[in-house]
């Protein structure tokens, strides 16, 4: 964390290490941890004692000195600075594999997300249920269910050339948050969030790496 | 990009932008533009001018006053720093919906890298292939697989349970990077380095953003 971040603007990076911290807590919690140091919280789940304490800093005062943190009440109270104490749902636009994937991700139907609609433009698609079951639903149906769900977040999984027009279509129908898939950026659009999620950039990144070291 | 940040270690932000950068790079060269300023490329590509320079100045020289980059010249030295003038190659482990996505992804089958091959332990798709038509071999098969192909890249995309096991394995074999999309934290193994790419940290992020503009 930047020492310039405030709780509006804080970067991805952070946002993460919040959220894998939470996970930490829930696990913690479950197995009816009451408190827990900072520095036995990063080593239980592979995270940094101080980047834990300066994170947390940046929303008040959680720890008890020399008690540490009160596991349920840190629990909760970062539940609900995530925006996790409600659940979010969520439209999915491209059936395609990384589509059907998404929607029948555990992790998309968990507790702070739902899957509400399963979109694509392919006739051999439409009427098809991916795996789990959600029905794949015709594109061209989207603008009603959008004016009639208001879903939270529409997460494009559709082709490059495809995606501008649809995140387009999400901002317009004034869906808050956009999480795009496809290989080419979308920039924010009519006041909706929008996050870029390039799935190449990581293997980039490692590409990098390997030069780095020489291999 | 951070001031502390070293070409051996930058962070994974910095490494996403140079990958844009090299993007809008090869839109250009393809088109014939010869050179460009940073503001021209910023302005074009959806980048900041200013973070442009201070990147590339972690490599050493490249602008040339008064003319901006030439781009051709830049394009061919991001590309040999991002380790990108070789082609890697690529294993995936687990053939579910996004094995597969990702196995038939131009992506992850362009000019810097190679899929060469996909594994999954449940016999019902052992024998299958995938829609681009890659073979679904036995996971059994992999330790012979790595030892007589030695891939560059290991691609998790089992499920979390098996996701630490699979990276043992990789690691041990020698691959020196491995990318987890399994939702549990895989640690540095062996030396390999390792990348964990959680999808639904992405969603959080969002959730983070929505509770935060009180969405």
């Amino acid at each position: 964390m930047s020492a310039k971040e405030r709780p509006g603007q804080v970067s991805e990076a952070t946002t993460h290490r919040l959220s894998l911290l939470l996970r930490g807590l829930r696990v913690l919690d479950a197995a009816g941890t009451a408190t827990i140091s900072s520095s036995a919280l990063a080593e239980r789940f592979d995270l940094n004692a101080a980047q834990i304490r300066k994170d947390l800093a940046l929303y008040g005062e959680f720890g008890v000195r020399g008690l540490g943190y009160r596991v349920r009440e840190l629990k909760a109270r970062l539940t609900s600075l995530m925006g996790l104490d409600r659940s979010r749902t969520v439209v999915i636009v491209g059936a395609g594999n990384l589509g059907q994937a998404l929607a029948d991700s555990r992790n998309f139907n968990g507790e702070g997300f739902r899957v509400v609609g399963l979109y694509d433009a392919d006739g051999r698609k439409i009427g098809a249920r991916s795996r789990t079951g959600v029905p794949i639903r015709d594109v061209r149906e989207l603008p009603a269910a959008l004016a009639a769900s208001r879903p939270d977040i529409g997460v494009i999984t559709a082709p490059a050339d495809a995606a501008p027009g649809l995140a387009s279509q999400l901002a317009s129908a004034g869906v808050p948050a956009i999480l795009n898939f496809a290989p080419v950026r979308v920039p924010p659009l009519l006041g909706s969030v929008v996050k870029n999620v390039d799935l190449t950039l990581f293997l980039e990144n490692l590409a990098y790496q390997l030069a780095r070291r020489g291999a």
